[in-house]
């Protein structure tokens, strides 16, 4: 898989990519070949990286960063991204700022990003909402930009909505195209997205559905698996069936963890909140409803606990091709014995793929970068031809 | 108005401006040609941008920022104006910092300063208070420059007080000239600062201070308005009479938002607190006295509503000049019917001019950076023409 | 004591140092040569800004930084040493990521670190815990490197332990060395390491642990008195004792303040919390006993008002090396009469040698960044010089 610089430029420079000036919101709404080449970016950022090559393309600029969610790895990814580039993160926190007291996304949007190249978004806890809104964003900037409010349109990047959660199921990607050497390689390969007992609630469906709309697309074999009640958002299993078809691959729903793992190369063992919960947690978050939320948070770790046996153990994983499937996840995992009493895998299993995790996580950044970079120079390659050609140090020598 | 990078520079080297080394804490202890001085270089920061030229100053350094009270635009204008000159912003949040535990102003300014180049403090909530720290800090500094302790005496600049918004109003002051061509265009044009609406309480007097004390000083009719016992600091209005005597403008105080309006080239309706209500909101807020602040918002509220009838309507827009004034507004408005039941401006007016507001809150990076450039560099017009002629791109093409 | 780059540069070379990719956890487990190393590096850095020439290594990169108490001029201190090498900070705020959700250290550390090379930690709260995380995390980079996950080893500085607080105590050698001339004369001064009388509690012991544990090795007589019941932790207090038989000073404890600043030539009065205190508030930490830490607060403050008279006053200042020893503190001090009623320094005291109390913190920043250098550059002194070859201003000039 390790590929020259030179080969790096060549494979970019042949892709039809139209990723310049375009937010990343889905990674459905890209083309296979500019998924390749954002790929392919990531892997040249980091390979100047490797080499000590400075790949500070911006001298100056903001990057802005809402998280309206919790997050360790992708706020460290973020700010790793726009460091690289030459990029300053500045958070937009709802709670210093006035946008909770009635100011109007459109407005807030422009008042952040007169000097702003990018905009990071997580918005994550409503179903309907998060992309939504990062939507709602792009609109007002583009209105900025077209009334001459804004000198530049700052790129938007969803650091995982509702929907979607691209930068992670890219950098997941990044981790198979390593792991079995190349895209190609992936074809036929069965990958077992399926759901895992948690004893926490509310987790967002993003992961799943940003796993099944993209892996489908690759020609794998997809099945994904959960208990009745925790389906995911109907249109998103009806693309995964789509991109199936088209790709040469296949796409199966079953209830069935033992059936998605039987034969899998690749399992995603990993636990969401049940469909009709988050439904109805978007109406009782926006009210405030402090004791609704409790009850439904009760009510939902209850039926959970129906399904504690949705583990990832080493019985499961022997079913797996030559019982040695290659376990994924986005991290932090709910280990049970460790993080938990009971969570979604065995600690025995974790610990054999632990490294192997922290590999999978460690892509991110770079395809963060790689989404800043496509979006902001419209011949990727000529610019990275150029930083090497330039060839300042990023740590002096 | 759009003038040449050498036109500017001209226009710079031209004035006699004594702004190296000085803080800029309100625009009536600088001289018109200073403030002119920080018009053209906030204009010759922006035409480099444009240029894709950096206006990276600082290689190293940190530029503090103290909001003592909630911001959006203002800290991401100070953040963007740091980071196009290449300083790094680090907060100084009072709630993490030991501030609040006795420690000396006199202490705490040195002890952030070692490698700090500028200090953007917002403090507006304490009549007599905000300004006076802020003088406070600046002894600080001078102290530890004589003795030996700093190597660098940080600049202060003034992000909003109790007395003065000066880079709101200097912001404002960019958007008018751009509006209206020149400053000499300003000469003999009605502005009407009038109170308006708002169902909150306790909003600052600083920018209506700001704007008598700055807009008096250029030749403009200056008409401020408000119900009775809504007055402004009577030093500043004794100010803004002072200043039109001397430039050739007028000054006039009214309770008619009607008379202010009247033929009218811009109005600034903007609702502030009735002065009485800040006068004992300070011992409260000090005495962290929670009933007492809650029993005062009670009133003040119930004051505030007998002048619901203050609001910019299109009716009142059809007093000013030729039924078209420019509206103006630092942001948030209260929109009528948007952000609030009643508020201070019609919907339909304030949309007719929010793009004209999202610009006049463009100028304010430019303005800040303005304020610390010249503060740092004696001889600014030399420092841009070696930026021209480094030409070193601010985004790498 | 003002060396030139020179001989700086020739100094640092002479000395056998193997600083290079070791964290900084304790003064002790370094080299006398590795101590003077870091000190001559702090001096270039500083000699390097005050000519103006930049010291940015790092052209992008991460520095960490955890905080887990409150800080406001470690974390400057911090900032503005990242910032001088072109590090940029990212604050690691367990309220906002997911370390308190049962993440495992070992995992959060590798998600932090994918592009990054520092990271500072202050972790003083508890007995046993702080120095021990700070070796967790290092080992879990180690792990992380070992197995290919990150690139690079971020180096770990200790900004404040329970057993250490070397940024402190090396910022304070500097300043002693600066104060008296040479390391060399500090041989045979004595230095009186005393508790005062505050009325607060829960003080760290790590300022006189680090001290005892550093003072010692540079041939001065250390004395180190408290009221009974104040102990520090004993296998440090037996290190101190080791250390000045092995480097020809002496150590002696004393629970006398008199005894101690008699013909002391520094005096360095601070409060800390009973030893016993510390062991107690360990466990009621960690189980988040609000009741039994109110308790143990208030049995506390009210041993500690036995010992009022534990304050440096001019009576006591009398007793030192003709009346005129150098006073000392980390500051912030409690200062009787300032910042509370009653504490561990006269007003008088304190404000005859408060300046040079802030040049003693302001040799911090240059400290903690000769720290960094010399972990991450392997040949300081050839570095630095390429520097001073480049010569790349610090502010355009």
């Amino acid at each position: 898989m390790k590929m020259s610089l030179e080969k790096i430029l060549f494979e970019i420079e042949k892709r039809d990519a139209a990723l310049y000036k375009k937010d990343f919101l889905l990674t459905w709404d890209k083309t296979l070949e500019e998924l390749e080449t954002i790929l392919l970016v990531a892997e040249g950022l980091k390979l100047l990286r490797e080499k000590n090559i400075s790949s500070k393309v911006f001298d100056s600029g903001l990057a802005v960063s809402l998280f309206r969610d919790n997050s360790t790895r992708t706020r460290f990814s973020y700010a790793s991204a726009c460091n690289l580039l030459g990029l300053e993160v500045q958070d937009l926190d709802e709670g210093k700022s006035q946008i909770s007291h009635g100011e109007t996304v459109r407005e807030t949007a422009n008042m952040i990003s007169f000097l702003t190249e990018m905009i990071g978004i997580r918005d994550d806890m409503y179903l309907g909402e998060g992309n939504r809104y990062m939507r709602e964003v792009g609109e007002a900037l583009d209105d900025g930009v077209k009334h001459g409010v804004l000198p530049q349109r700052p790129g938007i990047i969803n650091l995982q909505c509702d929907i979607d959660h691209p930068t992670q199921s890219l950098a997941d990607l990044m981790h198979l195209q390593n792991e079995f050497g190349s895209l190609e390689n992936l074809k036929g390969k069965k990958i077992a997205m399926t759901w895992a007992y948690s004893p926490s609630y509310g987790k967002p469906l993003s992961v799943p559905q940003g796993i099944i709309g993209l892996m489908t697309r690759f020609g794998m074999n997809v099945e994904l698996a959960h208990p009745e009640g925790y389906e995911l958002l109907p249109e998103i299993v009806a693309l995964a069936a789509e991109n199936a078809s088209k790709s040469g691959g296949s796409f199966k729903v079953s209830n069935s963890m033992d059936s998605a793992f039987t034969d899998a190369d690749i399992v995603y063992p990993k636990s969401w909140a049940p469909f009709n919960v988050m439904m109805q947690r978007t109406p009782l978050l926006r009210n405030r409803d402090q004791q609704g939320l409790k009850d439904l948070e009760k009510a939902c770790l209850a039926n959970n606990a129906k399904f504690k046996d949705w583990e990832c153990t080493e019985d499961k994983m022997a079913l797996t091709k030559n019982a040695s499937a290659l376990y994924m996840h986005c991290l932090p995992a709910d280990i049970s014995g460790v993080s938990c009493e009971a969570g979604e895998v065995q600690k025995e299993v974790f610990e054999k793929y632990r490294i192997k995790t922290y590999k999978e996580a460690g892509f991110k950044p770079y395809i963060i970068a790689a989404m800043m970079f496509t979006n902001k120079f419209e011949h990727a390659d000529e610019v990275l031809e150029k930083l090497i050609y330039i060839k300042k140090p990023r740590i002096i020598s």
